[in-house]
């Protein structure tokens, strides 16, 4: 596997960095950004995984969040892929519409053409891209994941399918429960195919409410945020998470809206609660 | 004067903003953004100005930087101008190069045809733009200012030419001897004419040469920044300042470059550097 680094920028006395690869669960190159913190020089550090909301990339949250401080101060490690597999090969929504297609992979893998050729993003989050990161990197094998909105569904869905591989969940926004959702339905739609059945698997919801997981999880929400109500959906959520005692922190934030001037005010809330489990 | 709030963020407990208005210095609309810090609600808070580079609006300090964190726990607003006058009939260069023209007008008052008509980016900051924020928001009249590259140049420049105006000077990666380096010879021959006695009035070490101001001064310098050697020039600065006993302190930083996240990683020194003056 090569890695081809594409930029370089030193950072709070880490490195940030991106690099470019051919994968072969997507089936097509991608760029990640990988923060590297100055813990990294002499020692293997922990990962926080980060998965980016609609229309962002690997650089929306490195250039946007202030999330490097705060890793730095801690030693956590952060890894942010794209949102969706990417070229000229890559199939995307007839009218390239910002929610569905090209940046908008939604952390699922995809079975229905022409989708199903490359959007495999949840087989690439979860076993191809840190398989990468162990084998290229100074970083140990505890992984936390958070995200943004599509990538706070990324974050939660994946967290509870695989409690093995991570620490600790958060998100910021989330899309709690996308088949009762237009961006979800429209998205588990064309690549999941019409067959609701097969749906579930995906949303936070539907998993929390049978599951028996009990990692940490924190979600941060703000009140004004203008998709609240019609997409995103946490108290469907937080009323599973109660039912099967799950250990989920849903803190609504009076006044905050669906950008990242939101996620910079909280992150480093969210760095030091991963931090518990990562650096126990 | 009427101003029309283009956007509003909460961040860290205050609001950031953006605002439109008609500029009679610049005889065109211009936009800034002030992030007001949660203090503010309930006093009067003094301000730090943010001149920016070459290509950067009003946005990327807001965006790039992470200065509302700290402003927010200190107490003081930021206003961000944008880097040029704006609009349709403003004049370009003629190749809309990235160095001159649009979103590079260097913070000065041009004297030649047709940059005359709008380009008085100086009047601009040092006078229309304070006395519209101090009319219009809960600040004092207690300023200092700051800037990047382009910006450090404004912020130096300026501050060094009005001391009664400002508590303290920073910079990252200023242009500090414009007049001997390809940016500033082009930006001054186009906007002053081709008779260099004009330009050294906007020469920030031709203006500490004769300066008799003992602002304190703090200035960030990248050892990798890419413009270090033929565009920014500190040494000439630091020398002039030596000279004049003028309190400026410049860190060599090694490693960084010429990026915002560079700026993002000393940005907290540079608030707490400007709060001893501010808040005292």
């Amino acid at each position: 596997m090569t890695l081809e680094n594409v930029s370089s920028n030193k950072m709070f006395g880490g490195w940030l960095k991106q690099y470019r690869h051919h994968s072969d669960t997507l089936n097509c190159h991608m760029r990640f950004a990988i923060y590297l913190p100055p813990q990294a020089a002499s020692q293997k550090v922990p990962v926080l995984y980060w998965l980016s909301g609609l229309t962002c990339t690997d650089e929306n949250v490195m250039q946007k969040s202030g999330i490097q401080r705060v890793a730095a101060e801690l030693g956590i490690a952060i890894v942010a892929p794209d949102t969706s597999p990417r070229g000229e090969n890559v199939a995307d929504d007839e009218s390239a519409a910002y929610d569905f297609g090209l940046g908008a992979g939604f952390y699922l893998n995809a079975t229905q053409a022409p989708f199903n050729t490359h959007y495999q993003m949840y087989d690439y989050v979860v076993k191809e891209l840190p398989t990468l990161i162990e084998q290229h990197f100074p970083v140990s094998n505890m992984r936390s994941i958070s995200g943004h909105s599509m990538g706070g569904h990324g974050a939660i869905s994946i967290g509870l399918k695989n409690p093995e591989q991570y620490q600790s969940i958060s998100a910021f926004s989330p899309i709690c429960n996308p088949i009762n959702c237009p961006w979800g339905q429209k998205a588990f739609n064309g690549y999941l195919g019409s067959d609701q059945t097969t749906w579930a698997e995906y949303d936070s919801s539907e998993l929390m409410k049978n599951s028996t997981v009990k990692l940490p999880m924190l979600v941060d929400q703000g009140t004004e945020d203008n998709f609240l109500t019609e997409q995103l959906k946490p108290e469907t959520l937080v009323d599973a998470a109660k039912t099967q005692q799950s250990p989920l922190t849903l803190r609504m934030q009076e006044g905050y809206d669906h950008s990242y001037f939101f996620i910079s005010s909280f992150i480093e809330d969210h760095l030091r609660f991963h931090a518990k489990y990562l650096l126990k």
